[in-house]
């Protein structure tokens, strides 16, 4: 199934898009893509009314504005430099093991919202990220059984804002957070969906060009691994969001970098996961 | 007011210790103390409701478990450094402006829960620290007005696992965010029970010793400068926690460092906002 939320910001209501890209309203339903709708095997009552419903159920059309697929989680937990040519890009030594960082849940908007760069932001980034959501809770799992943990998968962009990170003393996290610093979506493509994760073509233009163009065949930790790792260190909860990390064309790495402008346009895509598009505005 | 939470973990109602420590339920009141009940100015209706029915309100009594005292927000952000003499006791340089991180929600307990030592652990220390809760939505907030966006106060120790924080690549949040991290409490204090929030002596002991005293008037970034400096880089949400950081006397400060192992029991307290208890277990 693809998931998605539908609506204004903060009234979003639960969809699905159909395998032929019709998209539905489940209100019907009677559930939010929320923790307690994926600790409870919400995906397993979801596909039945589905099955019975689908179609039948109200079709939404195009026009209307998508939410993130998933109602705000617990944390966005994002992997640090997992593709070498990024790391390379940014001068850093390829990691001994993941450089986790985590994202401010209120940075999470609609995969078409505007990215509004922040104040004072001379410096705001793009990275593609394929993103991993969380299907049960998660402590001290086993790198084998990892993958029973995951829910399924969304395209990400880990906007950045490298001044902020990297300038302003010790801790990436006041880089990573602004608001609509987090476009998820278009869709959460559950578990069943995609072939093979490790194999996935990612990229990103900027008004058009390409800048970025990876494949997650070179992630250096791999989803299972970054399961059970995060799993060590706290519980992963269902809907929690883990960003896998980008691989190299980040403006950071250009020489000389390249930072995003009002009216810039983003747009980016993962095999399978759809794609999106976000227009920079100046805060106002 | 003192708000708290009490029952089964996952299962909190609503309370009030009164200002003759007797703590009632208000579960008739109707609604727990979520973000939706700082943002609609939830306050000033409990207020109203403990001023007509407080007397008559069914006692707790003082042997039930209290959990957090508000329900899990969206996020904990917590200021490193922020007292000089731990900066020294650490070996680190007084920043020159605050040093952010984040601590998964996940972590957050009631005072007096267990601190469960995660596996593999070798370093866990403690930190006592000032939490401000925040009442409504802040962004862009001028150091002037920032208590305006302040709901209350309440005592946290904010857990830290020294070589996952610090041994483990790149950033904090490893050492910060495991399950029971976070006890925040007894109570929610809210603005009005503190006369100076920068002239509260906190402290805390091991096992009878006492390890820490210091005062909150020796912030380098006080509460005010925090809540302004915070909101220019994320919304800050209504129920969002922000620890200020701790004085001198962590376990990683002393030579040889001590830390924390099965069956000691750390106590802490700041002025006017109580006291809570961890006592300190394996992972099983």
């Amino acid at each position: 199934m693809k998931l998605i939320r539908f609506g204004e910001p903060g009234q979003e209501k639960p969809g699905l898009q159909l395998p032929d890209n019709r998209r539905i309203d489940v209100s019907a339903f009677g559930e939010d893509y929320t923790e307690q709708f994926f600790a409870t095997d919400g995906l397993t009552r979801l596909q039945a009314w589905a099955d019975a419903n689908g179609a039948t159920a109200p079709e939404i059309g195009n026009r209307v504005r998508l939410g993130p697929p998933i109602a705000r989680p617990s944390k966005i937990i994002c992997i640090g430099l997992n593709y070498s040519d990024h790391a390379k890009e940014t001068g850093a030594a390829t990691p001994a093991e993941p450089i986790v960082f985590f994202k401010a849940t209120s940075s999470l908007v609609g995969s078409h919202d505007d990215l509004i760069i922040p104040k004072n932001s001379e410096k705001t980034d793009w990275e593609v990220e394929l993103a991993v959501i969380i299907g049960k809770k998660a402590s001290y799992v086993d790198e084998a059984d990892a993958l029973d943990y995951v829910a399924g998968y969304a395209l990400h962009n880990d906007y950045s804002e490298r001044a902020f990170q990297l300038e302003r003393g010790g801790q990436w996290v006041k880089g990573k957070s602004c608001d609509t610093f987090a476009p998820l979506g278009p869709f959460l493509a559950t578990k069943d969906e995609i072939a093979d994760v490790h194999n996935l073509r990612l990229w990103l233009t900027l008004n058009g060009e390409k800048k970025q163009d990876g494949n997650t065949s070179n992630l250096i930790f791999n989803v299972p691994f970054v399961v059970s790792y995060l799993s060590q260190f706290m519980s992963l909860l269902p809907g929690d969001i883990i960003s896998t990390g980008t691989p190299a064309g980040v403006g950071l790495g250009f020489k000389p970098p390249q930072y995003l402008k009002p009216g810039d346009v983003v747009e980016l895509g993962i095999d399978g996961l759809g794609s999106s598009k976000q227009v920079a505005k100046a805060y106002s």
